[in-house]
């Protein structure tokens, strides 16, 4: 059996997960969201982002997570800007616009937005009410290509929104990573203060299902359940994602998680790059984007599984590797090993 | 602690699921439901219904399942038919007319849907195209009240809409608990026959979490995984739902859940009825809703947490008892004790 | 050819309207509803019901009105209440349930809606988030069968509305002809004072097409443009329903035309009481429902065109006579002698 | 009072169909779209278009016909390809999105879309079912910038949709321009030919209101009329959108007015090239887009009104001029004698 580095959800849980899950699991809660572990988690996380006045739900995933923030927080005539590597825009089979509502892709650098690509698009509809009304910014970090958002990136990116009345939103999926990356000086605090919502990430870090979904603006928590409810999003048993994300927000596991997965992955960066391997962009957390040959390709792939990515020219292409808190030490020496040979 | 009748999802999950969840646990597998478990969970479905040609997919919850089908099988003028007592029609936040479709709730004599009672509606919209096209007929059993289909009955139901060109769908979140019913006539065979789709619910028979919903009109299945997608439903560790339907319906485990669920609310009935306590509906399930005074109800809730479900007058009250899986024999006999002083 | 009292469209428009399109044919004139002709017939209207902060659109239908007023007034999870003859609930195809909202259909007396018989609805949608929440109630004036509502009825509607924090939207497809009855007591500065919305109807009571939606509460007014673009209802040449509302408005013709067609209606009914018929409801405006043998139908429909509406029993059936605008005194003149030799 | 040259529907109707209105005013006839009128509208369409079996409805605007025809053709997880300058990408109000579809932006050569333009938006999304799905192909003729579609490029176009299973549906709000242009070689008959469904401007082209709709493709005329209605554009008096294509489509009377308007165009564009001046495009329809300076603009703009569409640098920007069906000589001859002195 061949590992595989195509992604970060190809095993279970950790195993301190599946264990609060055994220890816990006669004891009667209540359904919906309002058992005892919900409640609980969601006041570790309040304290992790000093925020008494953001309100936390937990949901089953990434997609469901995107789709029901943007169709609450949005009137039927608000779109939504993206980078177009942004997950809404091009990775979930035209979730958000079934719920109503435009998704604006901008091509960008390194998949991330800036104020300039936002104001691109307002500028761009300015022909009101012929044209739809810009309201949301969603950005994601790490983003879909594994880079992430400086403390004063997001700032700006905040300030901007707040002049243009514009809600900013975070995909988390891969929060954790992009918070333990060696490069990153934003902070859970940081989250709270310069997005209106976000949400942390739990099915690639490390929980068997589940994201942590965090609104810091008051005027958007409103009647929010029902929202939830309307969408499928709200468990019968709600207690298995409260009861994860217990034990992730204790003793920092969910960010031992993240930074041991973007570890294993700098350890292949650093190999390949002492094989003077190039890479399509210079990432610090848990995906990394070389470029090889053909040959190469093929010749690891007989050992490891792994997504190619881009086509770069007819030689080379770049392969996208990820890591998980499941990645071992064998693993990554197994791997660099093998790129020796290549 | 008071022991709580409210509902089957009180607890977690039945040992051997968790056992299962712990075993695989670190294998890697793929994502979004083309994992092992997951496709031979689907074959050890088809086989039980004896139907080769039938597709399975497996979603978190009743509300997804429910909109999901509904909304991928209906075109945009069309409509569905459900009883006023039916879990889309009342219960759902409004999940299916989010998706863009009416539901006809109509008023129905033990929550059951008749053809008599589609036909009614049918009557009634004929003014066209100035009036809905109904195109599908929902159906749960057992019922949110307890009760379940004949054979005949549902057979009577599938020709009728076979002859109309109306859809039958089955919410089975409890049908489980309607095919081991002591009355109950149906098999895993008769629903691949007489529905055009239908679901095994798993939430409230043991499941951490997860319904199978099986699609037995070949015209209904294509391109489904889609719709899953965009909304929000294709889990990236499809392989949870998976391995505990693996599990599930392995060894007849179940129905075995089920059966002793019946077998638990069936035990309490018979105590009632000896202390000749009327009921609101003759039930043969997992729930059961005596007519109690008001100090008898509040007698038994200094025990006992239940829901008081419908008033009767000013004196007596209809409460809903629910047992699971996990009601044990102990919490019966207590309950028996109970009502003995009652 | 028989003359069709099937409804009250089934000619063109009064010779002033026509008039006045071809008047003002040739002038230039800004597209989307900011032609001089539609900014004066607001000014009419807003005249007319003695409110300055009501802002005025104008659309091309009744269902379009519809389904835009409550699209934009709602949030997804919001929900409508209506009595079960409503427009909204059974005679546009889903319209309504298409934008995402739930539409609950009352029976009721007379096709009115009374508070009790919201709070019945509400009562019945205790169990938030798991239920819809209601945010508007919906009513026609006159109703779809005639009836009209009094100052008292309105008023104690909008009250109920105010303490629940609730909408009150009323559909006035045929309101020239429920303020003109001879037992009418609103006035249109009523419907600016006991109403959030509602609007003219022009398609019915003159006009070649239009009806001219007036939003009293300016909560409700915020970037309403964007809705009408993108519900397909801001015309080009919104100039052609500007001009009609702007004849309409002058010299109390909106008034005159409902009046003349409630009158001869009367007209109709008076000979019918006359004759010892029976009718279905007591109507005062342009809809009158007698009930008539099936002889007597028969004979009369070698006359005249009209629906039958509603079998009585095996020997009777009520059937609906529409008068109009157009409707002659010779016409009117020729039913009542028809009917004396029935 | 300045000549406006903003756009084509700034007049009210030609006066042929103002008389048509006058002279039917008072015959009665069917609701709905069922009136004689419309009925012998739809055989002219059929008949200049030479296809028995193509079916027509009247709507009030493009952006309806636009958004009923997406929402009726397309199931939930199918998307739409445009040019990023189509009029349902962005000059709708979100329109198409609200229906629940996304509609992918192309940046094309001149507004039109070739072959490879929509293969790249297949290429992009091959990773199903996470990625939506291209169902049709939307392209409008002549384009929101003036140009044409050659019979090749349909020909060519639709080749390429029935081989990849894709609709081809063409926005025809300015059909009658580009089929009268002198260097168009596409006939009525190639557009039953070589799109599923198209339609026939009115609105812009000399009619108070309204487009025709032609459905081609058979399979997607089933139940049509349901769409309609639900999208608010059955009109109660569809006798008067009726009426005005039965004289426009009588004596080529369409097809003059649109060829009246072209050759105003194409004296401006004339005058314009004898001065020398620049061009955005080279365009043979009713809109021109001459590049001025701003001293040029300022000067023009004390005598005719007109939208400055785009800024070329800090000098110069494109001018948009619109002529229609009123356009008369003394103002085209007005304007070259203004011309000749900036």
């Amino acid at each position: 059996m061949k590992y595989s580095f195509k992604n970060d959800y190809s095993e279970g849980a950790h195993p301190r997960i599946l264990e609060a899950l055994v220890r816990s699991n006669l004891e009667q809660q209540n359904g919906y969201g309002l058992d005892d572990y919900s409640l609980n988690a969601e006041k570790l996380i309040v304290h992790q982002i000093k925020n008494q006045n953001s309100k936390v739900h937990f949901v089953s995933g990434g997609t469901q997570a995107n789709l029901i923030v943007i169709s609450a927080f949005l009137r039927p005539h608000e779109s939504v800007v993206s980078a177009s590597s942004g997950h809404i825009f091009t990775n979930e089979s035209g979730a958000i616009e079934a719920t109503g509502h435009k998704v604006h892709g901008m091509e960008t650098l390194e998949g991330k937005l800036r104020p300039e690509d936002v104001q691109k698009v307002i500028d761009l509809h300015q022909n009101k009410p012929h044209q739809v009304k810009q309201k949301m910014v969603y950005i994601s970090n790490s983003t879909e290509i594994g880079t992430i958002y400086s403390k004063r990136e997001l700032q700006e990116l905040y300030r901007f929104c707040q002049d243009r009345n514009l809600f900013l939103f975070m995909d988390g999926a891969r929060l954790g990573h992009a918070l333990t990356a060696e490069t990153n000086d934003l902070t859970m605090e940081d989250l709270a203060t310069y997005t209106d919502a976000f949400y942390l990430g739990g099915t690639k870090n490390g929980a068997l299902i589940g994201e942590a979904l965090v609104i810091n603006n008051e005027n958007l928590q409103e009647e929010f359940g029902f929202h939830l409810k309307q969408k499928g999003a709200m468990l019968a048993k709600g207690r298995i994602i409260g009861i994860q994300f217990q034990e992730l927000m204790k003793d920092n596991l969910y960010f031992d998680l993240a930074d041991h997965a973007n570890k294993q992955a700098m350890k292949m960066k650093k190999a390949l790059k002492d094989k003077e391997v190039d890479f399509l962009s210079e990432t610090f957390t848990n995906q990394i984007f070389p470029i090889l040959s053909q040959s190469q390709i093929a010749k690891l792939s007989e050992k490891f599984d792994f997504y190619v990515w881009k086509k770069m020219d007819e030689e080379k292409a770049a392969i996208r590797l990820i890591t998980s808190w499941a990645t071992t030490d064998e693993t990554v020496d197994h791997f660099i090993g093998e790129i020796a040979g290549i």
